[in-house]
């Protein structure tokens, strides 16, 4: 038997993070050969992969309703981790009580703020019941197990129900159905072939917006095709922005072509991430785990 | 004697909104020919010029530090207003109490958040100061002078000491002086010459990266030169963001490329306001109005 393989997660057993986790590595490791770590926030995640308390580390980028987390963005740069690959996530909301409970019998609703809005037909729907927040999704189902109350719940995935041996009530509350979580797999990259590889690249931008068709320009030019190009403000920073790029490459040693590294108007040396395997999307699968 | 020009702001008299529009039209009218109209909401703001309350409305559309206020693109490419110009005001804060007030006698300040944001290192310095938000700079004067309370101070231009007839305490309190406002004028262009025009392009665009480059070689090859490139995440739709698009050009009649109007790939119909005169960067005056 070989050493469990750790993963790093922010937030608790049975988060997006974990069924991110478990999907990515399906080919190669058994829920049952998968060490969770969790992290209570997203600088300890990253911060796990560099001192070696896990292998790897579940960063999410961005999601496909909400945007991107400029936070992590930030730590990407910060921290330069090497990126073994990609996978975006699609995320479905349960109710989940205690078992034995019925709809009506609810009165009060807990989940992090970002699940409440993706759910807010249903909720509206419902009379006589609080909504509220909660810092993590799977972190309010535990809450709730441990409070014991019959008269409240929590919306999180179903991997958090069975995790907390609890009940889903209703499911998939989310307005939208393409409602996707994108993350970077932070770790050591596995050295196998693809047939398609990804690069993020981080730029600091000023005022000067007529650099960005140049930059992008360029990085065209080296041979990559563009996936994703967004800018963020620097708050506090005057004219400052970051700008992130992702381009797809067949060449799995792509680096930064030299004119970009040499542009005067970047605000900091450009940093590539990857070349990584580009991911794929996954829907989340129920995992019951030995306890 | 002319009817005095009509020019809707968002917040109170004295606001930094206030000032732009003095230095915006300041060599067509003077102080006391122009007659201010506060609006509660950026909405508002855009409905009193469409409706005729006004005759002009002073649009913020981004800070150097804080970035753009999505709401109000948001509403440009809703009301697609015509633009009469621009204007940037550097943003200086003063703490204004009632005449005779010092500063140790000060025990609570309020103002809008993103002013004591920028004026964070000199609240820190103060001992047994309660900081509060308040929803406006030059309202929380006006609530200052009508309360009589004289251990109290607010945060907001010089402009507005002088228009509640109150006093400054201490000046240029925020941390950066780099700190600008601008400001799209909306409204009837004059119809004078100007030596360099500019325009403002919304466009609306989807998970596809590779139009960025392609829509902003089409706009360079139109006779753009860019001046602003940035996007915006649009809550809630799922990978939908805003591209906001500005770029010089010296034909006042600037128009869009044909091939963008065409692209397949944009979500919604480019929209173009503009061309209007390249503004330039002021300093605020205080002025002493007739009462």
């Amino acid at each position: 038997m070989s050493a469990p393989l750790s993963v790093a997660v922010q937030g608790e057993l049975g988060s997006n993070s974990e069924l991110a986790t478990l999907e990515f590595f399906a080919a190669s490791a058994s829920p049952g050969d998968i060490s969770i770590v969790p992290c209570p926030t997203f600088g300890d995640l990253f911060a796990a992969v560099d001192d070696g308390r896990a292998c790897y580390a579940m960063a999410p980028v961005e999601n496909s309703l909400a945007g991107s987390i400029h936070q992590v963005w930030s730590l990407l740069a910060s921290y330069r981790p090497p990126v073994a690959g990609e996978i975006s996530l699609r995320i479905r909301h349960c109710l989940i009580a205690h078992p034995g409970t019925s709809l009506s019998q609810i009165r009060r609703i807990t989940s992090h703020p970002q699940a409440l809005a993706q759910c807010a037909p249903f909720l509206q729907s419902l009379k006589d019941v609080i909504v509220e927040e909660a810092y993590d999704t799977a972190g309010a189902v535990k809450l709730l197990r441990q409070s014991g109350r019959r008269d409240e719940a929590a919306i999180a995935s179903e991997q958090a129900a069975v995790d907390y041996e609890m009940e889903v009530v209703q499911q998939d509350l989310q307005e939208r159905d393409d409602n996707y979580t994108r993350f970077l797999v932070l770790g050591p990259p596995d050295g196998k072939s693809a047939s398609e590889w990804k690069v993020t690249v981080l730029m600091r931008v000023g005022e000067s917006a007529s650099q960005l068709q140049r930059l992008l320009t360029s990085l065209v030019g080296s041979g990559l095709k563009l996936a994703k190009v967004e800018t963020a403000k620097r708050p506090g920073l005057p004219w400052e922005f970051d700008l992130y790029v992702e381009g797809l490459t067949d060449d799995p040693a792509h680096t930064l072509p030299e004119a970009l590294k040499a542009e005067p108007t970047l605000l900091a040396e450009p940093i590539l991430l990857g070349p990584y395997p580009r991911g794929s999307h996954a829907e989340p699968q129920v995992h019951r785990r030995p306890r």
